[in-house]
């Protein structure tokens, strides 16, 4: 009988042993496709200064952040917190070791972060997140934003869901460059967020919000006109073009939006590539290439991985200019996602390919032997030497292994034994 | 220019890529080992409730654990902490899951745990432990002693440090039984730590120490030669039996300690195996075998690697008797003190295979053709698009890739290139 409550503490991830093994699968396939990519795994601390943590907050992250005590032993240094991304403590590294390091630096990190929101369904407070980065120093050509997305969608199909996966891209020069050309810059944080919005609300509200900001009819059937531009390269750039506002911020955006679409298309991922005029990503940080994936038979799973273009890595911390143009996938949402849609493919054989099974502690020995010679070769082996009868023993060694091997007084003799596969 | 104090907090390991490369190594060679022996992965969250963490808390653990300020978004639920040990959230774990576990459950967790210690050498405040646990329900043969002890073997095998790892083994029961015998039990605290103490310290002072505690000669000079006792199978089980005590614990102690002795030679361990009965593993939780391993050429590295048999897991979480052997390779630790002795071989070739060098933009397709083609037959491979001169690219090439190949006008011409090893 249970004397407490054992529980996990709301909003943590916490999975039996088979599911854990496929979640380990797709963290490993993510972390071997990055690998193959040519980024390097860098780790940066769970536990960091609140200095570093906070230096650009606001927004949601002073009111999710997990604050540390510091303990008895360790009462020295700064107030520190739990990290809440990858990018705030990448930016620190790569200040601290910038003369150690070769640039563009390719860099993965996968790892847990923490954000203490409110409760909900399918929102997590630890969580994995899976990030693909490349920094620059001075300059980073557009080339590796194409990286980066190209990346990103061969580690989901590694993932074999059997359903398309689609990047949806744009770049943020396009939308400030329109909003500057129409002179429309003091609403620049009202109209991202109402394309941003505009997906998970009818038409004519996101019409009324215009309105309501004070757009004119004119104003606002340019950015209704802009949001609905989407397809290939060959639907996207020509329209653009004929939004007719004179900006050469909106004249870049649209070169390297062509740019990123001409390069990916050239990699072979045309059919999984698509312009959208309605990919925002949030209010500042990102400052061109921008970019979700989403699964079109899945609309409702929304966006499973994003990321973009930075101007400016680590402004906080340092003078040096390091742009650079990064995506991440978060695994613990993701897999919790994928698996309500039943597009997980759990571990199709059993983890163990063999339970080893001596009838009477006499043939432990051998048992042990078979066990360790088989492992030689590779295989995963575990000995069943608990149980007081063979059919316990067995029906255990059925549960867990995909074959099993009984050892008796004549195997232990002939020193031959036989292999049964479990079904 | 630095604008703030980038450096980790004291006490954190954060390694430059190639080191996260070698580090990474040995964890992924870890879990292999344990997932070849049967051990099946779990994670717990980081963040548990502190009436869990704390449970059978004092000594250290109070003072080194690092509570966690509920956010404002997230004020819901118990006082929450980081947790020290992954044995404490196993024990939660294997009581919340019990009804969807087989058992004996081999489990394995690897993953960061937090002790806020004083600042010190070779000391880490986030570090990874890398366990393997075997948990019974009611009993567990002692076979699972041994096959904690192979696992973990093998697994500073896989490391091929190139020198030999020794485990020293001794089993609670015999120290215990020999108090009990010598009508010591009161005095059981002080001789532990004295004992687990010895190898530091001169033999006059352990002596002296053993006198200042009121032991007469006789009982001095008994538990001074059970100290002493040491060695093979052929070397140790007569010397205890000729203790001459009579206790029923101290006979199983030895008769335990025999059988891991017995099996850990038929499992061709003998060679890395020794009995040694200055073994004690702390005051509490063992209780029955318990085993450290060192490196015999390396005295100054201490101890690389422990476990042992505990009677009971989770004894404050449920009334289900859940007896588990387990052990821990402490790696960030362990990673320090080889790299201290130039014991880790850092990665012997580069990490990325091949550098794809486009000349100028013109081959930049031509070129991510070429690093999707290697990547399709398992290659690690970045294409390098930045910087002005070819001079430039290629010794960023020869930074970071074994292998670097050149794209031109022939090369796209001709649709075939060259692949140049760098030195």
């Amino acid at each position: 009988m249970k004397k407490i409550n054992t529980s996990p503490i709301s909003g943590m991830q916490e999975l039996l042993p088979a599911e854990q093994a496929t979640f380990d699968r797709l963290k490993n396939k993510i972390g071997e496709v990055y690998h193959r990519h040519g980024f390097m795994s860098v780790e940066t601390p769970v536990i960091d200064r609140c200095e570093i943590l906070l230096a650009k907050a606001g927004g949601d992250t002073e009111k999710q952040i997990y604050k540390v005590v510091k303990t008895a032993e360790a009462q020295d240094g700064a107030d520190q917190a739990l990290r809440f991304d990858h990018t705030v403590p990448l930016a620190r590294y790569v200040v601290e070791h910038e003369n150690d390091l070769k640039f563009p630096f390719k860099v993965t990190q996968i790892g847990r972060n923490f954000r203490g929101e409110r409760a909900q369904k399918g929102r997590f407070r630890e969580f994995y997140q899976c990030d693909v980065d490349v920094i620059g120093r001075g300059e980073l050509p557009i080339y590796y934003d194409v990286d980066v997305i190209s990346t990103l969608l061969d580690a989901f199909g590694a993932f074999e869901l059997g359903t398309p996966v689609r990047a949806r891209i744009s770049n943020r020069k396009i939308l400030t460059g329109l909003l500057e050309g129409l002179n429309l810059q003091e609403k620049a944080e009202d109209i991202y967020s109402i394309i941003d919005h505009a997906e998970k609300v009818p038409a004519e509200k996101t019409e009324a919000a215009l309105t309501e900001i004070g757009l004119d009819e004119n104003e606002k059937a340019k950015i209704l006109a802009f949001m609905e531009i989407r397809g290939g390269r060959a639907e996207v750039i020509e329209p653009l073009n004929a939004l007719g506002v004179g900006s050469e911020l909106l004249m870049t955006g649209i070169a390297e939006l062509n740019e990123v679409l001409r390069l990916t298309e050239a990699d072979g991922r045309g059919p999984q590539v698509v312009a959208d005029m309605k990919i925002v990503r949030g209010l500042d940080y990102y400052t061109g290439t921008v970019f979700e994936f989403n699964l079109p038979e899945y609309p409702g799973v929304g966006s499973v991985c994003g990321g973009g273009r930075y101007e400016n890595l680590a402004g906080y911390f340092t003078d040096q200019k390091l742009p650079g143009v990064g995506g991440s996938i978060g695994l613990t949402r993701l897999f919790y996602v994928l698996n309500e849609n039943n597009l997980v493919k759990s571990q199709e054989t059993k983890p163990i390919d063999f339970a080893v099974v001596p009838i009477t502690e006499k043939e432990l020995e051998f048992a042990m032997k078979v066990a360790q010679d088989l492992r030689n070769d590779g295989k995963v082996v575990t000995v069943v030497a608990a149980g007081k009868k063979l059919g316990d023993k067995l029906k255990y060694a059925a549960a867990i292994a995909a074959c099993g091997i009984v050892i008796g007084e004549n195997e232990v003799a002939t020193g031959e034994y036989q292999v049964k596969e479990f079904n």
